[in-house]
């Protein structure tokens, strides 16, 4: 931490301040220049308050000079991080992971129907919500178990994995059992306590970005699960919140290099969040494997006017087909592959 | 749900649509102008998702015409709101309540210290955090229910109540025990699941505005626990995220008269977290006060410099007394008074 | 500046660094801890880009120390900057001064009716737009040198100054003719040119914050006026951009209390533009008033309904009789008095 | 215009709604369903403020259902807005053009040993400031007309066009005579009396978008140009403000696709200031391409450790030519060249 003292601070403010931060446990060096003091104060303390110190007689600002998170980042861990399933796929290596599938599990049909397209046009992980958290308490919330157990049979059928959302730490035994990969929703992204579980599960957990989290505070959140002894951590950028109304959120596919500097964990882009209207989606899919992104995850259904969610950002199977090919090209271009 | 057609739609496109909303369970109704068709589309479905609409050829725009709030909406009850707890404080009415303490309970001298002399000021509930929802899993957790034993037995000594977080279903039992309000913080505001467990409670519950929530999806979640079976919802303006960072947050002051507006639930301002700085907590009880708020919830410590959390923006006791001295002047002024 | 040097940094890394912060013409104070090494970086160079330095390698993170606007800064001058017109009147003391008047001038009988009514009710400037920005270039664009003519005249009439706003460095002239204050529009806080104008103009200038100004932008672009010669400026916070669309803007309150401890320069709360709807205003501006604001600037117009720009936020005139017996008695309350 | 009425509004209040609508000017069709009576208000009127229907008694939403722009939409112009050069050079074609150079013009071995290298790289024009609007009055301000004579120069020894930026409209003129395409600063971006000016202007503009522009306020501001006569824009997405400071700002990849559907106007996009940080300007580079840009702005400096400005986000020579090779393959992959 550094401690900028003000310019008219007295001497006996200066030693207060030292004093205090003493008291707090820090190792304190002082730089005395003609017009300014500064306050180097070390000592390793994650979570102390920066603001406990600006409110001291004499202090002009501070800074916090590490960052809060330490499993999470490249300097704790420099070589990424790869995900490797039972069944050879890996996440966060050469090859980019494609997931596909609806916005919610509606029935046999339709998991079995999408499933199978997107298998044949090469996506190896199925998408799916069996949990769904609606804004209205009049939507439809999805069909629990039942709708994990149609998407695992359908995974299974066409040889994909399975990533789908658990919304509270009641479902974690549930996503134990059908999921390969249990996914958070933005809502759920400071859910302490739910993280905390998350971290004793043995099953790989991607988090998706809050509506307004930082790149800090998505980072945090991710600590949460390592630190409780899960260190099978995806990111997943999914839109952020800003002015912008014309989009449904503003996918930042600055998170991709941005998040590949600051941490070791893969990152996965979803364009269907990211911008919400089906038409843009491959754009934004293409721009995000451009950018450098680990995994793709996009909503696919074969009679999205009729999808019981998120219909308009669904693209319909053909396009879908035509993304691949798209994304395979890109990828290409930069020297890596689709998986 | 208004609909409105491309200027260029064919006659074909525009009959499309109208079976499409008709499949959908819609009345049509059809105006034709000169250059423009417009569809209403009548019919009671808070849960569609318009964008199913926008994506049909021919569409240009659609736009939901109810609120897709009920129970919480001034519409459906136009009365205001009060919440009534058994020692005869009211929250809704003509008085302001005020709730005060420490952010964290630490230990049995510090919640007493603190419970006696927000009492004796003028605070009619005790605040302080038993669970605490922290950015950083290394930082201070909370005592949890020797927090909520302590806190209890200092309210009831000084004849207080107690507004405490809880962070997740499992401790709404522990709540019900020791509270007679429920928080839940910014982070979980969207949380559903746990919203549904809180409308089965009986306890008051002050649901805090997620950090970007929407009025609308404030209201939405305030509808969660509304439909679920509890009407005793409080709402609780904190601070949103905006692109300013020389505020913890910045305070939307103008949430107090539009929610006043929009339904009849009381509305609880929170100036310690909405700013985030001691010395500009003061003015901002004042403007809350005087743009309406029903309650004002402030954090209080006899010693913020050893606070375990939140020591900067806490008010030391004597700033306290003086803002229960503005704020009564305040009250006056718009025809109210400090409960 | 302080510069935080990575854990692993190479002792020739950091003599890197310290040669080129030297070379930048820095002094520099090196502060050599265990795990980390700090720089302090000594020199006034208010223009420096941080960002030269955060790219050499070994460099783990850089701060500036002091802020980097000087004129418009609280260390710089700490007693607050009272404006003082010919007739007495004063912006910045004791006494809150109230701008009203119409978005635009619209005509003789318009501008008359409006300044006779505020001025009754106790208003001691005139507000009103000859030229307008307007962001449909198919929307009425004001009167021009006619409506300023009308406006001096109403003005002179009901013994009231003027505010009105200059869209560019062309208008100046015009402005230091009619007008007693020149108001710069938030769209323009960062026309740099013609803020360097506007330093040699011998009137005060209200400098609106820009739609997503920071505090220090803001100041920064004060920074321009006063650097220029011009010492009379005068802050005014109308709202800021954010998600919420419920409301036209979100008028930041907390603007108030943080430019007051940042600036000796006075600040003026725009409440008609900050929320954007009629029934609003007044919990807004008792909001204002109340965490301190020194002036208050308000839209009435006699006809609302009929008004050529911005009829929805204008007050009718009897609200704003009863806005002023309102803020009568808050500024009372925090011993204040209306001029 | 669409109007809502209140679902307990009298016969009397929507007569009056009626009545209002028509003495506007606005013919009205009326749909009286069982709960609800919608009124569809025909008319075009881009500039109408729907706000004072809003505020009618009976009134629940007002819906605008025509954009307020006209000659920068799709609707108007469905084929693509291709700007040409006497050199051959076009933009809004199939070949992507690429614009690059340094931040500010500073002396003449700079700009020629910088023109030299992007040319022989690829670009085809040349990117540099004269005028540089800065937030501190302290900083550099740039060489003026010398640096336009400067680049000039340059550009045609390389065979190069030019784009730099005007700060107001007296420097329409010098534009004129040195530039090729003029460039409008994100500040600037409404300043609505110099796009007027523009639009009598010979030369291409070039748009930034404001740092919290809307897609449609940027489209409207493009209206300005059009509308006073230059059909020759161009739009820049250069990243926009939200609540992340990790990056300079936000760059919003989505703006590509979008403008696309909404607009017939080229789009560049410009990662350097999109992103602000160097080792990330290639990625987001990459991804504008993917996403389909027109053309890539980006700054190079040959020794940006002592640039004058923007130093940290301007590409080395080499990593330049490096980024002409990625995009190079990226645009082939989806169907498209560079220039």
């Amino acid at each position: 931490m550094v401690v900028v003292v003000e310019q008219n601070a007295s001497e006996k403010d200066i030693e207060g301040i030292i004093k205090t931060l003493q008291d707090f446990g820090f190792d304190v060096h002082r730089s005395t220049g003609v017009n300014q003091t500064v306050l180097g104060a070390i000592g390793v303390k994650p979570d102390f308050d920066t603001r406990q110190v600006e409110v001291l007689p004499g202090v002009a600002r501070v800074y916090r000079i590490t960052e809060p998170y330490k499993l999470a980042s490249r300097t704790f861990k420099q070589e990424k991080t790869v995900i490797k399933f039972k069944n050879g796929l890996e996440i966060g290596g050469k090859a980019i992971v494609v997931m596909a599938g609806p916005c919610s599990v509606e029935n046999e049909n339709q998991i079995f129907t999408i499933a199978k397209h997107v298998a044949e046009s090469g996506a190896k992980i199925l998408r799916g919500g069996a949990f769904k958290p609606r804004t209205s308490p009049y939507a439809f919330q999805g069909l629990g178990e039942e709708g994990l157990k149609l998407m695992r049979r359908a995974a299974d059928e066409f040889g994909l994995l399975v990533v789908t959302e658990a919304m509270d730490s009641t479902q974690i035994g549930l996503m134990e059992q059908y999921a390969d990969i249990i996914q958070i929703g933005a809502r759920n992204m400071q859910n302490y306590n739910f993280l905390k579980e998350l971290g004793k599960s043995k099953k790989p957990v991607m988090l998706k970005r809050g509506l307004s989290a930082t790149f800090e505070e998505w980072l945090m959140s991710a600590e949460y699960i390592l630190s409780s002894g899960n260190k099978q951590v995806l990111l997943c950028e999914r839109g952020i919140r800003t002015f912008e109304t014309a989009t449904r959120n503003t996918m930042d596919i600055s998170a991709i290099p941005v998040i590949h500097s600051k941490s070791h964990l893969p990152i996965v882009a979803d364009p269907s969040h990211g911008i919400g209207i089906r038409d843009k989606v491959i754009p934004m899919a293409r721009a995000a494997v451009a950018a450098g992104a680990d995994a793709i995850i996009v909503e696919v259904h074969h009679d999205p006017d009729r999808a019981k969610s998120d219909g308009a950002q669904s693209l319909f199977p053909e396009q879908f087909t035509e993304m691949m090919k798209q994304i395979s090209v890109i990828a290409e271009a930069i020297g890596r592959t689709i998986a």
